[in-house]
C-alpha cells in the first residue's frame, strides 16, 4: 500500500470538528447537543439573500470568472468604500470561502520553509493553510490572564528571523475576540514596512464589535498598501456560512495575479454562493442592529453565566462571537470528548471545541476551550447548566486557578 | 516590496482561461464571442436541480459537514451501485468541484519532489495542482497521428524512477477524447500493483462515451483496491458546472482520512450547490439520451466541419465532448489571441485554448488547439466558419501538415 504525504500525517485534525464522529453518535444514542464549539450561528440569513436564491433565473448554472461575478466584485467594492475603505474591483478576488482567501495568499506568497508569526491562540485553520504551503507558523503568546491582549509589538519585532515573509492578524480574534486598537496595527506596520514583510488581516468578523469600540482595517494603514493582504469572507456576516463565498483583497497586483492563476486552476467560486453574497451586501442596517444587538445579550448572558461555575474563567470577548474559557479539568481535550461519549444530562450533552488546537505552543491551553455564543440565550442557558453540571460529575474535575 | 512565492512565479496561466481578458475586450467593442475555449455546455441543467434550488427551505445557509451531505454521499452511492461499481459511504468525500479532490489528492499522497507520470496532452489544471502539492510532472506523448492513442504501458512503465508515487489518468480524455479500454486499464493495474504506485482516476466524462463504447472504472479494477483515487464531479454530468460539488473516493482509508483534514480545514463543499447535486443524481435517463443524442450530433458536424477546412485536422473524440485539432498556423497561442485582438468576421470571433498548455512537454501543440463541443449546432456553425475566415486572414497562416 502506497504512503500517505508528511504533510497528511502530520496535519492536525481541525479543533472545531474533530469530534464531530462522537457527537454523531451521541445524536444516535438520542441525546441533544449543544453546538458551542463551531461557529455556525443561528442568526436567520437575510432574507434578500435567501429570496435572491429562490428566485434564481439560470438556466444553465455556468462557471462564473475566476475571480467572481462582475457584480459581485462591484456591489463588495460600494461596501467597503461605504466603511471608508478605499477598494478597486482589480484589487478583489472573489473566492470559496475566507479559507481559500488564506490558502491561495500563502500560496501565492510563501515557498517551503518561509516563516509567518501569528499570535496565539488564532483560528486553527490557520496552521493546516500555512502547511499546505509548506510554510513554518512562529507565535507570540496572548494570555486569559490578561483578556488575551496583544503582546507588546516589540514581543512580535523579536521573532523576526531571515526566513520570516509575514505577520497574520485576526481583528477582531478568532478565538479570543480581541480587537486591535488603531495605535496597534500603526505600530504593526512600522515593522512590516521596516522587515519587508506581508501582513495578512483577517477581518471576516468586522461587523462585530462591541461597547463601542470601532474597527481599524489594514487597508488604511499608510506605507505599507504593497504589503496588506486582507482575508475577507460573507459567512459570518451575513450568516451565511454555507454560500462559501470569500475574499482575497490585496493592492499588490503580483500577489492579486499570482493568487488568479491558482483560481484559474480551480475555475470559479460556488455560483449560487454568489447570487446570494450579491443580495446579501444589500442587508440593511437594521438587520445589523438586531443582530449586532442579539450577540451582546448573548455574550453577555454567557460570560456572566460561566463565571458563576466555580473555577470556571470567561474574559469578555470585545468583538466576534467566540470567547477562550478555563475549566476547572485536567485535559480540556479528554473533557470534551468525555461530554460526547459519556456524560449526559436530562438527554443534553454540549459540545466544545479544546483550545489547545488554537495554541501552537504544545501544552499551552491544556485547560481552556473556544465556546462560540451562537446560540439563542435559551439555548445558551441549558447548553451552560449541562456544562455546569458536567464539570461537577467530569472525574478529571480540578480546582480551576 | 516583499517578493511573491516561486510557486507564485512558475505556475502557468491556465490555458482554457488566461485570454479571458482579451475576449472581454472584443466584447466591449461589440463582437460576440463563441467560447470553444472552455466545457461549459449551453446544455440545460436538469429541471429537477434547478427546481431543488428554487425551493429550497433553508432559514439559515449552514455549513454542511466537512465531507458532505450525509442525504447526498448516500444517494451518489446509489449512482455507482447502480453503474456496477460498490462504492460505501465511508469511501466518499464530497469536494468543492472535481479541482479539489485532485488538490487533497496530490496534497494527501505527494511529497515534495514525489513524481506523478500523466499521458500527455492533459487537462492543464493538472499541472497547477501538482505544483501546489510541490511534486513534479512527467509525461509519456499521445500524439494526433494515430488519434492520441494511449502509448504502450510498457512506455508508461519506463518513466517510473524511485521517486514516482502515482499515474494520473483522465477517462474519457480530457482533451483528445480517448477512452481507455478495459484492457489497457488491467495492464495499467499490473505496473500499479507492481511498483506500489497510486492510480488517480478522472473520470469526469465517464456518462459521455460514444459510438457504443463502454466505460470501465478503475474501481473496478481488482487487487489494487488501497492504490486507487477516483475523481468525480457533477458539473459536466449534469450541466451545472457552477455549483463547485465534486467528489474524491477511494477505499484507501489513510488517504481519505489526510483528506478530510484538508477538508476540515476549508469547513465545508458549498451548501447551496450540495442542494442541486443531490437533486441531479434524480436525473432521469431519457435527459442523459436526449444529452448524448445531443454531443454525438455536434461532434460528428464539429469533427466533419472543421476537416474540411484546408489544412486542419480533427479526430474523432469516443468520449467527451472536447477535441484536440491541428490548425494551419505558425503558432496557436498567437492565433488564439489574434482572433480575440485583431479579427473580426461580420462581428463575430472564435475563443479557443492553445494546446500547448494541454502538453507538458516544452515545444509540444504548437499549432494545436483545444475545441470543446460545447455550443448549439447553429452556433458551432457560425463558430467554424468564422474561423475559417479567420484561418485565410492570419498573417501566419501555414500549409498545415
Amino acid at each position: 500500500m502506497p504512503q500517505i504525504s508528511e504533510k497528511g500525517k502530520i496535519l492536525p485534525a481541525s479543533p472545531i470538528r474533530k469530534l464531530v464522529p462522537y457527537a454523531d453518535q451521541a445524536k444516535k444514542r438520542g441525546i441533544k447537543v449543544y453546538h458551542l464549539n463551531i461557529g455556525q450561528p443561528d442568526i436567520e440569513t437575510p432574507s434578500i439573500a435567501l429570496e435572491a436564491v429562490r428566485n434564481m433565473r439560470l438556466n444553465v448554472i455556468e462557471y462564473t470568472p475566476s475571480d467572481g461575478n462582475h457584480t459581485l466584485k462591484t456591489k463588495l467594492c460600494s461596501y467597503y468604500n461605504h466603511l471608508g475603505i478605499q477598494i478597486k474591483e482589480e484589487d478583489v478576488l472573489i473566492t470559496t470561502g475566507g479559507s481559500e482567501a488564506i490558502l491561495f495568499a500563502f500560496l501565492s506568497t510563501l515557498n517551503e520553509g518561509d516563516e509567518i508569526i501569528i499570535p496565539e491562540p488564532f483560528y486553527a485553520n490557520y496552521t493546516a493553510f500555512a502547511l499546505m504551503a509548506g510554510a513554518t507558523v512562529k507565535t507570540v503568546t496572548s494570555s486569559i490572564k490578561n483578556n488575551f491582549a496583544l503582546p507588546p509589538i516589540s514581543e512580535i519585532e523579536k521573532k523576526i528571523t531571515p526566513k520570516t515573509k509575514g505577520i497574520v492578524i485576526i481583528n477582531p480574534n478568532n478565538p479570543t475576540g480581541y480587537l486591535y486598537s488603531k495605535e496597534e496595527l500603526e505600530a504593526l506596520a512600522k515593522i512590516v514596512k521596516k522587515h519587508d514583510l506581508y501582513l495578512y488581516s483577517d477581518e471576516v468578523y468586522r461587523r462585530y464589535c462591541y461597547d463601542g469600540l470601532q474597527h481599524y482595517s489594514v487597508m488604511n494603514l499608510e506605507g505599507i498598501e504593497q504589503n496588506t493582504i486582507l482575508f475577507d469572507s460573507m459567512s459570518k456576516r451575513y450568516s451565511e456560512c454555507g454560500i462559501r463565498v470569500g475574499a482575497l483583497i490585496t493592492r499588490n497586483k503580483e500577489v492579486l495575479a499570482a493568487s488568479l492563476k491558482l483560481g484559474m486552476a480551480r475555475l470559479c467560486p460556488p455560483a449560487l454562493g454568489q447570487i446570494a453574497a450579491e443580495a446579501s451586501l444589500d442587508t440593511t442596517d437594521e438587520y445589523f442592529a438586531r443582530v449586532h444587538q442579539e450577540y451582546v445579550e448573548r455574550r453577555d448572558f454567557m460570560v456572566d453565566a460561566l463565571n458563576q461555575i466555580p473555577g470556571v474563567v470567561c474574559p469578555l470577548p470585545k468583538g466576534a462571537f467566540y470567547s477562550i474559557v478555563r475549566l476547572p479539568v485536567d485535559d480540556a481535550d479528554k473533557f470534551c470528548k468525555w461530554l460526547l461519549e459519556e456524560f449526559e444530562y436530562n438527554h443534553q450533552t454540549v459540545m466544545l471545541a479544546p483550545a489547545s488546537g488554537f495554541y501552537h505552543t504544545p501544552g499551552l491551553g491544556k485547560n481552556e476551550v473556544r465556546v462560540a455564543y451562537v446560540l439563542k440565550k435559551s439555548e445558551l442557558k441549558k447548553a451552560i447548566e449541562t456544562l455546569s453540571v458536567a464539570l461537577k460529575e467530569y472525574p478529571g474535575k480540578t480546582e480551576g486557578k
